[in-house]
């Protein structure tokens, strides 16, 4: 019998409606390289949740790691730094993709998944050495965090006014930005967000759509050239329009993008009081879709027979650690059957 | 009254097969990065093409300028460097993402299209100045050209004697190698290519895929490590499935991947021959889904009242080089129309 | 016998001033990289030379072609290319070293071994193509050139005007500027480049010293973090009172690096004299420290018992162009044994 | 009045038996580009040293940073990292030197300023989520470490071992390798270390020399085409004959490399033999040309008006580490001097 997964919010293809777009447009002509209708009607969509004085640029990629990549090394000279915490994404899982284009990252401690002010703080006083030490210039966040944490407005102006004083640039990277969005721990709009950071990145890959990430440059210094960059680094699709026809839908008047979220969180907040309500507990506080729970470790080896999910690592004696990722694609129906297994073997 | 496109071979979305492809696999569960059962399905299929004999990899990317990023990128060690005709799709639009990785272009003046064993000789001559100078090591063709014209099996025969006897990788720019194989001029098999050359791929974004392109890396020494590469650069898809379904329906029994190109150099040859019927002239024989031609300039503006194509460049006075290219979505009814409105203004 | 060098003008050590100068400071403790009182006073010592406006910085490197990788690559945004000709140095004769830093090169053919206005006009417009061409930022040029010539004062002013119109730096690799502003053919000063172009270098390697080239920037944007771009390319110097002392000598009260270039265009001006008096020719006017001579083949093979020079290509049947290269320490006796060796020859 | 120096081992110029074998070669012409006759013999007494079945390359570079650079990225593919303590030179004092060559660099904790087989274990261990991690591929280590330890034989042997196993290559920095060689507490010679090692370099300008590092690559699959990499990086000197000159001094007869390392731990040991009898503490045992100190802060305030040295860090209430640097040209006078001082202090 096949397992049903919660390894991640990318077991599946595209949210229905997203391949519906790309079969309803599918024979119209149109220009390559990003220059098509749909690509233009997607950057308004989205311009427009960014307030009246968005002045920057709205550009689509292929893959999370390409946005991280031309985000980074478009904006940074080469002595240039990046600050990020030692579980951010391209610390430890894109292959040294950022070293690749040059730049050093300096690591320090996540707190509760997250960058602080204080270890930015730190980092800059310890990376000062000049010309001995790389420069600091960007830090990195991710939102919501490898952790499924998110980050509260207040945090991201303490954030955004650091970066401003020391003369950093900062850069999100909104692989689940959505389900940053839809969480109820969040409490900053999208328009919060372009007006704080630098550039960011919205995730459709992990949202419903086949593959695609918006980038969006709001600091118009860094918007300048950007379309070369894309090019340079491999990520400008001929079919750019496989990208815009998606964010139109996910953008679009039906707000698919916050409504994929919605469900994707709902779904592992039900885990989660399923979890507890059965007997488990959980490791963090589940803030957006990923569950970190511990679970016997006789109950999992039951409970794998009908469901596929990473082991996170261990917890107490005969306990571990278990990650349950839960998507828009997520059905409500496993997400019972998981809470009754898991109830009938506590 | 929106013109018809005879601009590219990306003008429309995918072929409807692929788009069902998509949508019939779309809520299977699927591991992630490639690991996928399509990816796997597809791979079998085209190595199935490449003969008892094959011992490489075949990965899959969503661009071919990533493609060609990889491909080059994985195989050279900082000193070395690629040799390309001028032409050259990484030397004149790929905006510098070969140089990017590190390593030197080396460019010597295309014969029909086409690098010759006589230019690469001439190249290691110009570039032996040890150690001041870039050491050559790989060569660079595209199948077909930029052009569209085709290598014959002699001339890929005498391309990779002259690299195994000089110490170079070979390496074939696919993006329309589905043309190239289709076309009359062609001889070649892709178990020939597969054997003469140390890596290729074949392009399906300019066949009816959405995107994607099939890395064939033959010579297995090349094939470690290959996926951190693909990781590193960005061009690794979390739904690896997008790609290994689109393959899998080019390569599958129904052999879209030959259809569809016979199609577009069908619709090629029409053209020409409709061309010079109606008086006109070709610049040069068309061999594969481009076709130059020689028109008045009245004409042109005549025409591009219903089409649109690429003025290529000036010819004799009054007239110009017009570039027109067919892809597998090509309207043999837009082709007609284009070749009566022709005979018309001639 | 040993025969006398003619190859190059870095065949001996140094000065032997720049020697004592060395050894008279020898044991006073200094600041280490390139904060030491000598680097201090040599920078004073050419800033002096840069006119009242001056207002960026000089630093000291080992080499050229760390000096050609600092200043480019400190320059210049990833997608951004360099236009040279095809004889620069960068192209031809440092294994790929700017490339490596990941920036494209165009070139252009040389005329009368220079740049000019409209070879960088026609390279921005075949190179226009945005996004898909690396975007020309910078245009390189040595002075004197490769084949020894010298920009004029006008033939600089008119680039500067056509880098500031076109939005481009200027940048110059001065390996044998000494010998460019000593010629007879030389209208310009260290003020005038200083004012023309936005960063330069001073070879000393060339002139007398050990080692050592002295980078200005003078576009003081360019000049900020400077010090960061020769640490992280391995060009800085613990002891940076090597290339101090070397470079306060060359510019202090004795003016050597005027005095040394003198001798070595002198001794080149008495060669080439020498060569069409004995009955020879020259490929080219002889503008600094190398000539060009047409000599017959077995002048050569005779004349190369005694001295060593390279055989540059062919001539007419039976000759072949030579080069000879002096320097400041080429030993007129050497010059004139050649002289009278090639007039019982011809 | 001006401070005696023991912030350095690098404060002076040469030692003078150096600067004569400069004068005393000075006019003598010579090939370039290390093809001269002094860095041929200098590359001999190297290599006598290394044993009869050394059979790989000696190469001469001028800046420790460099010999990093080239001795790194000539070796490493892409996506290949580097292992390295968190204290080492290349992660903490070349401005992001190695990654701006494309390599991200994992860091672990040095113990006593060493790595450990176990913390390479560790390491493996947690960047092994292929593709998704940069690869582990080089282990660095320097001899005598950034705090003077040194390691002995069996220590490198478990890495060359562990190394070996796990198809890492071992590279050792050696900018302080003569201190090490000349310790009492060390039992290899350059001989093992060719055994054990990939490739290292010995440092010269820290050793007496103006300039210089000599890279002794002893893996031969490692050697093939270096001479490419030194020039790319800007590490070739026009006049390789100053590099090759000073190393024909450093090993020659008069073993001077032997010698100044000596005198500079001699000088060390004299200086914590005296601290300590002086009733001041060592913070760590002085084993090479480092001493750290534990003093009280208004003496370190009175000795600072004769000696400058760095303050460490801080230590108990009312105390300070300060650190010590001796080096070949440190005067014994002044070493009495600074002891007599402190016994009067404390």
């Amino acid at each position: 019998m096949r397992q049903y997964h919660f390894l991640d919010d990318y077991s599946e293809g595209a949210h229905p409606e997203i391949l519906n777009a790309l079969s309803a447009s599918n024979l119209v002509q149109q220009s390559a390289y990003g220059a098509d209708d749909y690509s233009a009607a997607a950057s308004s969509l989205i311009a427009a949740q960014l307030g009246p004085d968005f002045v920057g640029e709205i550009h689509f990629v292929a893959s999370g790691t390409m946005a991280n990549i031309i985000c980074i090394a478009s904006c940074l000279r080469p002595h240039e730094a990046v600050i990020a915490v030692e579980s951010g994404h391209i610390v430890a899982r894109e292959a040294g993709a950022i070293e690749a284009t040059g730049h050093k990252l300096i690591t320090v401690p996540a707190v509760n998944g997250k960058i602080t002010p204080a270890q930015i703080e730190k980092a800059l006083q310890a990376n000062a050495h000049f010309p001995h030490m790389a420069k600091p210039k960007l830090v990195y966040l991710s939102n919501a965090t490898e952790t499924g944490t998110v980050y509260t407005l207040e945090e991201l102006q303490a954030l955004s006014a650091l970066a401003k004083a020391r003369g950093l640039y900062l850069f999100m990277d909104g692989a689940r930005l959505g389900a940053a969005l839809a969480s109820p721990h969040n409490d900053a709009t999208l328009q919060d967000i372009a007006t704080l950071v630098d550039l960011f990145w919205i995730g459709g890959t992990k949202l419903g759509a086949l593959l695609g990430e918006a980038i969006v440059v709001s600091n118009p210094a860094l918007a300048q050239d950007f379309a070369f960059h894309i090019k340079q680094r491999g990520g400008m699709l001929a079919k750019g329009r496989v990208l815009g026809i998606q964010f139109q839908a996910l953008f679009g008047e039906r707000q698919w993008f916050t409504a994929l979220a919605t469900h994707a969180n709902q779904m592992a907040a039900r885990l989660s009081a399923g979890i507890v309500a059965a007997g488990g507990r959980l490791a963090s506080e589940t803030e957006t879709n990923q569950v970190f729970a511990i679970v016997p470790d006789a109950a999992i080896t039951a409970l794998q027979q009908s469901f596929a999910f990473y082991v996170w690592g261990p917890a107490e004696a005969g306990h571990s650690v278990v990650r349950l990722v839960t998507s828009w694609a997520t059905d409500a129906d496993q997400v019972e059957a998981f809470i009754a297994q898991l109830t009938g073997l506590l």
